[in-house]
């Protein structure tokens, strides 16, 4: 372990993230900052560590009754004119301080100042979260070693301006597409033109009503969109294809399956193909260790719209929530920061929740 | 002109067509063919020959009251496996048996055939014409050599199936552009969703009546097609901007200014970029020359909807008509072929009229 970068982790929460941020660590080159995370938590000593890749688990064995997942990604976008990090009065400003360096130290704080929680812990830091899913360390961990998931609750430090955001919408990708006949344009009534019939796939999105469910005691706002339109054959050419790329982003209380037959009835006599399909996750905030949750931190809890990798706890049956520092908003903005007392208020209500 | 690939002008128009096929000649690859028709007609010595690029003129000056212009391209689209021409029963097949050889052997058997003219000839033979506009030897001599264009009448001698089409159809492209505001698909309602603004571009389209003037006794049928659409920045990005590309073909009572004024009335309240824009032309059918070339040919004359170079020679003041073997629909398909009856049909007439 020797060259590896020094991590202190009984430094401030605010000088913790900074030195995260400042381990550069886009997608693809978390190797650095994984190894600062691993030597830190092994020296700790009172942790399990494993380390699979880029990602790290480490763990409490102290046979409480309840065990609890605290989660970050190691990994950012790419930089952007925006790294290495600088400290404004109330704020750190720079790449991975709001997505999700900050929550990252926040479960650091926790790992080495919480020798003695009042439930077990798992901590995850993993890579390959901002790419392709394929290159997801949960993703890859959940398949290889799933007794690592065995929790009854996970947090996911994901940014939420420190409120628990419950849950996430499932998202589905599917091409519309529209057949006609080719023909010279000179000539045009001898074709069909395909892109023309796209008008009524069109106009069927801006007729889209959303749903609004409330899923155990949180309002989804659900969403229908074109995100992509393409077609044509040459600047002369009657085009005999048009494909629509429409995305339906659906509350966790419908599955994957009924979102797939939602959209195949909503876009009924067009072909179909679906591209991407990921289900959502109810917030479960109702679980015991979720309300218990909620109710130290004493705030609100609000729905996540997004996506996020809550839905990979919820499939593997642990309820999951987002809750950490930083303005899911700002996230890959070249502009992102956190704000100081946001970090020090999730390390204090975490601390609370773990030790009360 | 050693080492030229000779040409035999004395051979009959359906040997003459087959030997100028399979001198391959692909836009950008005319050298050898122009070289051979040059030869060729060098050769006859009662015409005066200029050569400017793989662009060959050639011209009787015989004194009379009355000079017209035969004119076709040297050039082909690229080999589709159809190269070199077989000879079937009553067809030749193959690259350039009808996009147009077949018309250019008519041309030269005129040129060998007919040294006394009723009326003076000018003979093109050109490059370029089945690529961008930049490369066409006929647009490059209309500005560097205009007098060579002086003349009372032209026939192009495109494939028409051996019937008088007059004037062209023109042609403009616009790129129709809708915007919008970006945001996240999974909480869409911050944005403003470009492509569904679409829906009223391609309903205007789908509402497009189109006009069907009759033009100097033909009568042209217009179209409004689009011919290409795109939009969309991320799969999980509702996007700020869709581009539908238009493409207007206009009758030739309509000017350049005229159509792209009716577009963007018809697509008020959209951004409007034009791309590209041609002029028709105008049948001219009533005018002394071109009605007693239509009177020898015997045949209906018909509106010719694509936009060819007879608008070139319109735009100089030359009516225009075009004439020649093959089926138009046949030009630039893998199955090209003309019928040898149509060869010798179109010789025999184009003699009758320079000789009767």
């Amino acid at each position: 372990m020797s060259g590896m970068p020094s991590l202190d982790l009984s430094q401030d929460v605010v000088s913790l993230t900074r030195t995260l941020c400042d381990i550069e660590s886009v997608s693809g080159n978390e190797r650095a900052v994984a190894d600062a995370v691993e030597g830190a938590l092994r020296s700790l000593g009172h942790l399990r560590v494993e380390r699979d890749g880029d990602t790290v688990m480490a763990r409490t064995e102290l046979g409480r009754p309840e065990r609890v997942v605290l989660a970050g990604h190691l990994d950012t976008v790419p930089v952007n004119g925006n790294w290495p990090t600088r400290l404004e009065a109330d704020r750190l400003v720079g790449l991975g301080s709001c997505d999700m360096k900050g929550g990252d130290a926040v479960a650091l704080r926790i790992a080495a100042s919480v020798p003695q929680p009042n439930r077990d812990l798992t901590f995850f830091f993993y890579e390959g979260e901002e790419v392709e899913e394929e290159r997801n360390g949960l993703k890859r961990i959940a398949a290889k070693h799933p007794a690592w998931f065995d929790a009854d609750f996970a947090v996911l430090l994901e940014p939420t301006e420190a409120m628990v955001e419950g849950g996430c919408q499932g998202t589905l990708r599917v091409d519309v597409v529209a057949h006609g006949t080719r023909a010279h344009s000179a000539r045009s009534w001898r074709g069909d033109n395909a892109i023309h019939k796209a008008a009524a796939v069109l106009q069927r999105l801006n007729d889209y009503e959303p749903r609004r469910p409330v899923v155990d005691g949180l309002q989804y706002h659900e969403g229908l969109n074109a995100v992509g339109i393409h077609g044509g054959v040459a600047g002369n050419v009657v085009p005999d294809e048009v494909r629509v790329s429409v995305n339906y982003r659906f509350a966790p209380d419908r599955s994957p399956e009924e979102a797939e037959a939602f959209v195949r009835e909503y876009f009924a006599g067009y072909d179909l193909e679906v591209t991407d399909l990921a289900p959502g996750a109810r917030p479960g905030l109702q679980l015991p260790a979720a309300a218990a949750f909620v109710e130290v931190i004493g705030r609100e809890p609000r729905a996540k719209m997004g996506w996020t990798d809550v839905s990979r706890f919820s499939a593997l049956g642990v309820p999951a929530v987002n809750y950490g520092p930083g303005d899911p908003l700002m996230a890959h903005t070249q502009d992102e920061f956190v704000q100081l007392a946001e970090l020090r208020e999730c390390e204090e209500r975490m601390v609370a929740w773990l030790t009360g």
